[in-house]
C-alpha cells in the first residue's frame, strides 16, 4: 500500500470483501429495502430482556451467519473490528465475546463501519488473510441512551434522524474476487459549530465534504468517476446540505450521490423525519443492498463515506459543539 | 509484517518510537513516578469548568508537547490512534478536534493504549511515515460516570483502583533508532464470569494470561527473554491473580512481572487501595517510566500488555459478567 496526496491510501493489492451480512429490525422490514436484508426481526427484543441484550444479540447473530455462510471458519480469521453506539461499545464486545477472534475495538460513532473496514484492508494488505468487520445499533438502545426515556413518547424535531436498529457485517480477504477495496481516505475532525443534537445532517455534512473533496484531489478522480458516492447517515438534512457545500468548492455531486439514511426509510409512509442514521445504517445498507448491487454488477464502482458525529450527552449538556468525522472507502470490481 | 502462530505479528521493519510525552494530576505527581511525567498538574480541573473538559485538555496539551518537541511537524503525522474512557471517547475526539490529523477513534477500555500502538505499527509497516497514538483517563470523570457521584464521599472496597488521571501519547516512526515494536499480540475477549465491577483486577487477569502464553507459544520466548513483563493497570489484586494463572499454566513470571497500576501509587501513603487503572495508567507509565529506562539501557526488552475490561454501568446493572481483554507488543533495542 502507499500514501497517494495528503490522507488517501492506495492498495496494491486491494483486499476483497469475501461476504456481507445483515439483520434489521422491523421498522427496517417495513421500508423500502426490505427485501435486500439478510434477516429482518419481528420485534425490538429478539426474546431479550433488554434493549442493550437485544443488540448484542444482533451483532452476535449477523456474525455467526456471515461466517456460517462465507465458507471459512473461525480460525482463518485472523482479527476483527467492531463498535457501535453504546457507552464503552457493549453491544460489540458482549456480542463478540465469544467469537474467539483477536478483538480491535473502534469508535467512529457512525463513522464505524467504514473506520473497521478501512482498518481491515490496512490488514488484510499487511498480515492478514481474512478480517472480520461489525457494527450495530438500536433505535431504543440509543434514544434511552442519547436522549429521552421512550416512554414519555416525545415529539421529535423534523431535523431529527431514526437510529437504525440492526447490523452489519463483512468478511475482508487477502485474495478473492472482488469486489475490492482500492483506497481508503480516513478523516479529519471537523467541527463547524453546530450545537443542535437533534439535526446531526448538519453537524456532520462539513466532515464528509472534507473527506470527499480531499478524496478527489488525492486520487485525481471526479464524481463521474463512480457509479454511485454514498454518505452513511447524513439524512435529507444533511444530504442537502452536502450537495451545497460540495457545489460551493466547484464540486457536483448531485447526479449520482445518495445517502444511505434516505434510503433505508420511506420518509413519508414511516415517519423517520430526517431519514436513518446510528452505525448499523450505513453497514445494513452497504451489507445488505449496495453490496448484492456490485455483485450483480448494476454498481461497478462505488465511493462510500460513512459520517460520525463524536460527541455524547454530557459534552452536549456542557455546551460543546459537534465534532463530526468522515472516512471514505473506494469499493470497485 | 508476517503472522506469527496463532495470533502475533512480527515485524520486518519494526517500527521506532521517535518520543513520548506524559501529564499527570495531582495525585500522580505525589506518587513514586513523579520524576519521571513530563509535566504535573496542581489540581484535576486545569482551569476548565467540567472535568471531562480538563480531561480533554489533558490529551491535547499531552498531543501538543509530545510533537513540539518530536521535531516533526503536524503534517509529517499520517493518521492518529486515540480513544479513552468517557462515553462515546469525547475526551480523546474534542481533545484532537483541532490537531489536522487523520483519525481513527479506538476503544479498548484500559487497553486502548497498547491496542493504539498496535495499529499504529501495521500502519508504519503499511503506508505511514508517523504515527500518533494517544489516549487519557480522569480519576473525577470516571468515578461520575461509572460509579458514585464523588461528592457522595462513598467508601472504596479494598479490591478497586484508582483511575489515574493523565495522558499518554507516543509517536511512533517508519525508521528512527529505537527502541522498536518487534512483535504485537491482539487479543481475544476473555470473560470468566466476574461480576464485581469493583475488582477489576480480577476480571482482568484472565485476559492478561491468554495473551501472555499466546505471545510465549507463538514467537517461542520465554519470560527470562524480556528484561521486564509489565501488565497496564492489573493492581495488585489482579497482579497476584496473573502470577497464579501462569504459574498453573507453567510459566514463572514473578521474577521480571511488574504492572503500572502497581507502580504508579504508593499503596500506604496513598489510599489507592488495589492500584492504579484507566487507560493512562499504562498511557503514562510507559510514556514518562518505561520509555526512558529503555533510553537509559536499563531495560533493553519488555513485554507491554495493557488490559482492559470491556463493560459499562448498564451491563453490570443488567446482571452481566465483566469480558477482559488484553494486547500485548514488544519493545525491545
Amino acid at each position: 500500500m502507499e500514501k497517494l496526496g495528503s490522507q488517501t491510501i492506495r492498495f496494491n493489492n486491494p483486499p476483497s470483501i469475501l461476504d456481507c451480512n445483515s439483520i434489521v429490525g422491523p421498522k427496517e422490514a417495513d421500508g423500502p429495502l426490505a427485501k435486500y436484508f439478510d434477516k429482518t426481526l419481528e420485534d425490538e427484543f429478539w426474546g431479550e430482556k433488554s434493549w442493550e441484550k437485544a443488540e448484542s444479540k444482533i451483532i452476535k447473530e449477523n456474525v455467526n451467519m456471515l461466517i456460517s455462510k462465507s465458507g471459512i471458519s473461525v480460525d482463518q480469521i485472523d482479527c476483527c473490528f467492531a463498535g457501535d453506539l453504546l457507552n464503552q461499545c457493549i453491544s460489540s464486545s458482549f456480542g463478540l465475546r465469544e467469537s474467539n477472534i483477536p478483538f480491535f475495538g473502534v469508535f467512529g460513532a457512525c463513522s464505524t463501519f467504514v473506520e473497521s473496514m478501512s482498518l481491515g484492508a490496512i490488514c488484510c494488505e499487511g498480515f492478514a488473510q481474512n478480517v472480520l468487520c461489525a457494527t450495530s445499533s438500536h433505535f431504543c438502545s440509543a434514544e434511552k441512551q442519547f436522549r429521552f426515556p421512550l416512554e414519555l413518547g416525545n415529539q421529535r424535531p423534523q431535523t431529527s434522524q431514526w437510529t437504525v436498529t440492526g447490523s452489519g457485517a463483512v468478511i475482508l480477504s487477502k485474495n478473492g474476487p472482488g469486489p475490492y477495496i482500492t483506497h481508503i481516505t480516513p478523516g479529519k475532525i471537523v467541527d463547524m459549530g453546530i450545537k443542535d443534537a437533534n439535526n446531526m445532517g448538519a453537524a456532520m455534512a462539513p466532515a464528509f465534504v472534507n473527506t470527499l473533496i480531499t478524496h478527489f484531489l488525492d486520487t485525481g478522480r471526479t464524481p463521474e468517476y463512480y457509479d454511485g458516492i454514498f454518505s452513511g447517515d447524513l439524512g435529507y438534512v444533511g444530504k442537502e446540505i452536502a450537495i451545497d457545500i460540495a457545489k460551493s468548492q466547484g464540486y457536483d455531486i448531485k447526479p449520482n450521490y445518495d445517502d444511505c439514511g434516505v434510503l433505508i426509510f420511506d420518509k413519508d409512509k414511516q415517519d423517520t423525519h430526517a431519514g436513518g442514521s446510528g452505525c448499523a445504517c450505513c453497514g445494513t445498507v452497504f451489507s445488505g443492498y449496495l453490496y448484492k448491487l456490485m455483485k450483480e454488477r448494476k454498481l461497478n464502482k462505488i465511493l462510500l463515506i460513512a459520517t460520525g458525529a463524536l460527541m455524547n450527552s454530557t459534552s452536549s449538556q456542557q455546551g460543546e459543539s459537534i465534532p463530526g468525522i468522515a472516512h471514505a472507502i473506494s469499493i470497485e470490481l
